[in-house]
């Protein structure tokens, strides 16, 4: 039996029903909803780098979970092991060591984005700073080693390890940096914060960071096909 | 001034506002958003012959108004005319005979889906039949001749101008049709009411007829990029 | 029988083939294709309005044809009726003057999102031009009286026709205008060349004329769901 | 300065060039391409759930990497530290025994879809296998515990290692599977050489494994929704 007529017996038995009454089952699409697009400054690597075209080199910050790495393998592992069913392993300070000093980003991919923004300000000569709201907890950190080794960053300062939104902002003023990426809404409200742009790099689908934020939601840009 | 200098200059006082309290304005969109897709059996013009291949020649039918005629204008002009602000002009035999017999589908245009289709079932030696739910009027009838020039086609049926949905069904069933094409869940109804495969032309989003349908709401196939 | 199995019957001779070899009839759709969208600058009708507070009453421009009205009726029927299979139409006083004195546009229908655009500016306090690149022909204009009409304006200038480019950017620098709303390149291209703000408003997929223009090619605003 | 104003300010050094030549800087996007569907056969689990309606229980097969799990920070971390910059790893026993032996799957995020899909199918008594084209290894494996505490599942038969696709073809026909269900090309294409249903889950796009498969490309049924 070829393969089509194969298909069109298993289909005999399996064809979801077709029927008026069952509009909960088959709600279908209009056009309207086809065309429907969100009123979103979206913008791409190359244009980014054009807008700062003639600018001299200056200090740019990145957030990491989410924008830099998919680290959701990580905090997976630590809710499911410190304290399944809650979020309460984020403020243990053993989770943060565990996930530190054993170099659980090892299973953090590096998004792809994020290799073409740092590639292009490097080529800018321009100053690079990941800012994490991560805790350090009270051992060694590797994420400074892992992301200097994953984005064959020649120089870059320690990882910025903030405690507290309050300490971004003034971090982000401190340093004068001029932009910040990040994939949250608490990391476009602290660049607005103190002044600088924000530029939104969106978060995987896939990422236990819930619920999905709304890109654009400042009418800040947005990086087109930036959540790998 | 270059251009970007002018650019810029001009955004100066024209940005959207940037702030934290404008969800409003700012709806922004979620990854999920973005890689949403209707459970909907899409299918192209190439995948029905497909489906076809080996099959003797059949009788096929076609709405006309949004399946292979965008007609919006006719209908547009005529509640101008005949009755501003309601539905009136559908019901007023001047109406449908100023259409029909002063040709207003000179201001109709043909759709490309159609053309596609046409030309398929004219290649497999298929009988094509149009049938409308327009009322046919006191006069002579254009349509026939305008459809038969507008999309080359040799030999076809006079247009039936079906009273009612009733009708149309009877009429599938008398004829012995196969396949009825159309935009509007009345079309899929019949089709399945006269036990046919009911396939669905998605409606131009500027056209008068409203609301949308939702395609694929009964489960039947639609027809990619079908909407021209 | 039920229309569930009526369909099952139906589609036991119509199954699209489903095989390896047949990728061709079966392109697929890949993930990150879903998720792609374009690096452009899209905006909402109530984003512009607060990109223009605070600044006082301004002259501001629309193109006509696929901006603010669905013309292309008149343009199929000109065709048709004028220089089958050609372009030349377009360039007899015959044509221009059929479509003004006999109202042609009584068949273009408004677009939605012109109607939004004019009734902003008109609550502001604008001052709105019509500018096109339609020849005038020989008799009277209805097309002023139609826009007045259609949009429900209380004033408005007569409908500017430019017979070329450079007209139009000498109008726009010599009226002060502050924005320019239109469908083609050449609309957004007089814009820049004037100095002052393009916004693009989508041409609908089934008007006549083509190609497509890549909305936000010129890194300007394009206004979303601006089709219809 | 309020953030408006900041904002304004910020860009005035930052906008992208808006210009005539810069074609490929700004690509821009046509009404059409808004508008393309893909020819696929979307379907949701709830249509599945129809399908099957009034079906004695039946057993079905499920594939594990990139359709119940998503497994990839296994196989970037096994990449780094086996065999960096090639595929060599997915060949070294060392690999797959670490990889099962120290549970490497607590890393392994599992699909929101396949939580629906298993729920459904438990609730209708069927029997349900998964099939990997993992190599299992020199020691234990912990990915049948891993799977059967994820996802909930009473009872389950062991994972079933098959080494080559013919084996997984094999197996299908001797248990008797109905439908099976996979990312892969590969799968799609052992279900219909073993005569039965190949539903595809979408791989997320941040998997490892590429090319993204296209979805659809055998006429098979896609599930929506289905990356996450
Ligand atoms: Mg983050
Ligand atoms: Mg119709
Ligand atoms: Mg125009
Ligand atoms: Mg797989």
């Amino acid at each position: 039996m070829s393969k089509r007529l194969t298909m069109i017996a298993l289909l005999l038995a399996a064809w979801p029903a077709l029927a008026d009454d069952a509009s909960n089952l088959n709600p279908g699409v209009t056009t309207s909803e086809l065309l429907a697009t969100a009123p979103v400054h979206w913008v791409s690597v190359p244009q980014i780098a054009a807008s700062l075209e003639g600018q001299p080199p200056m200090a740019v910050g990145f957030d990491v979970d989410d924008t830099v790495l998919f680290s959701t393998p990580c905090f997976y592992y630590g809710k499911n092991r410190y304290s399944p069913g809650s979020e309460d392993y984020l403020k243990m300070d053993e989770f943060w060591t565990d996930i530190h000093t054993n170099n659980c980003d090892q299973y953090s991919m590096p998004k792809e984005v994020a290799r073409e923004l740092l590639d292009m300000h490097v080529a800018r000569g321009d100053d690079i700073y990941f800012i994490t709201g991560r805790t350090k907890g009270s051992g060694e950190e590797t994420l400074t080693a892992t992301l200097q080794k994953t984005f064959d960053l020649e120089k870059m300062h320690d990882v910025v390890f903030t405690a507290s939104s309050e300490n971004k902002v003034q971090f982000l003023k401190d340093h004068g940096l001029k932009i910040y990426y990040g994939d949250a809404d608490s990391d476009m409200r602290a660049a607005l914060e103190a002044g600088i742009r924000p530029i939104r790099v969106m978060r995987a689908q896939n990422s236990s960071y819930k619920p999905d934020p709304r890109n654009g939601s400042f009418g800040e840009e947005v990086i087109v096909n930036s959540t790998q």
